[in-house]
């Protein structure tokens, strides 16, 4: 049997998920078209709301449904900090712990050479203009301690050392290989606690 | 940090996927707006564009973008053999196997007091009317082998005692406890071959 194309097509659709093969696909199209056809609706509406509505905050790149976000609006936040990260996933894992109160910017990924993704590819060019117009007195380099987060941190440190501004980066409480956004709250407060700096 | 409402509302739209919880949600969200827009914009589409066109096959119940499905309008099946499963993806795990010729009668669903789903929820009053206005020569119960399944393939048997027409079950070479859709396809080929006449 064939299934209905438009079947098909969704199943194809759905593989763009994260973690999603074609049979959890398949899984998840006919647990849709049979059983929760107002939840398949919702999803395809908050998709459409999503990405009509969701751009970058114009100063951190984080999402964001105006020119600013929350954090970068906010006139709580301590702006003399400056935190780097990897993803506005990230971002959210530091939030989560409430143990920051200062400022984000997001490099929208990490240096890659084997996906060739350089320097140019993220947000490097506006990160060094926010340091060098803004009183900044601390920039926590908080890129995932994987190979390509490290090469990222590294490259970071050696942009900013230019300025001067005290430059840390997370203690290697974040066990090697692992991801900011699936550490549990206690390891992240604890490298955040006790971020080191850095040799320069 | 709150997030932006509109990833809140597609966190939220996403768990009606099985086997979807909050943080994969979260995970699946910063995904496709960070990385993945055009994917996301496809399974908006692939989802409006199947709620839109599926709808059931008058005859069998299954998914459809006409009014009989592909099986049903076939010249080639055996319309003497009819098979009586939950769901769609039951029918189609069994297609997979290509082992059988006959037609399938979907009930969309099991017998569930817990869950207030009787008889009169799911398609008996069709099937009966199939097996009284049609030449079939067997009829055989292909419900999943769990408490739910077996009950319905027991209300179906008796259901169709009155009818001149030999009953059968699958035999029980699927698993205690397993679901057609998640068997391999020798386990199902042979409990097809080896599907056992009920005692009536
Ligand atoms: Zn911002
Ligand atoms: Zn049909």
């Amino acid at each position: 049997m064939v299934l209905s194309s438009a079947i098909e097509a969704l199943k194809e659709a759905l593989k763009a998920l994260p973690g999603v093969g074609p049979k959890n696909a398949q899984r998840m199209a006919f647990h849709l078209l049979e059983r929760d056809r107002e939840g398949a609706k919702k999803i395809a509406d908050a998709l459409n709301n999503a990405l009509e509505k969701i751009t970058s905050c114009e100063r951190c790149n984080t999402f964001c449904e105006s020119t600013l976000c929350d954090i970068c609006a906010s006139e709580k936040r301590d702006k003399s900090l400056l935190c780097v990260v990897e993803t506005p996933a990230d971002l959210q894992a530091i939030e989560q712990v409430g143990a920051y109160q200062g400022l984000y910017f997001v490099l929208m990924g990490k240096l890659s050479p084997l996906e060739g993704i350089g320097p140019d590819q993220l947000g490097f060019k506006r990160l060094n203009q926010i340091v060098a117009e803004n009183e900044i007195h601390e920039v926590i380099i908080a890129t995932n301690i994987t190979a390509e987060g490290e090469t990222t941190a590294d490259y970071t440190q050696q942009m900013l050392m230019p300025y001067d501004v005290k430059i840390t980066r997370l203690a290697r409480g974040v066990p090697v290989g692992g991801e900011l956004e699936y550490m549990d709250q206690r390891t992240l407060a604890a490298a955040f606690k006790d971020r080191r700096a850095t040799s320069q």
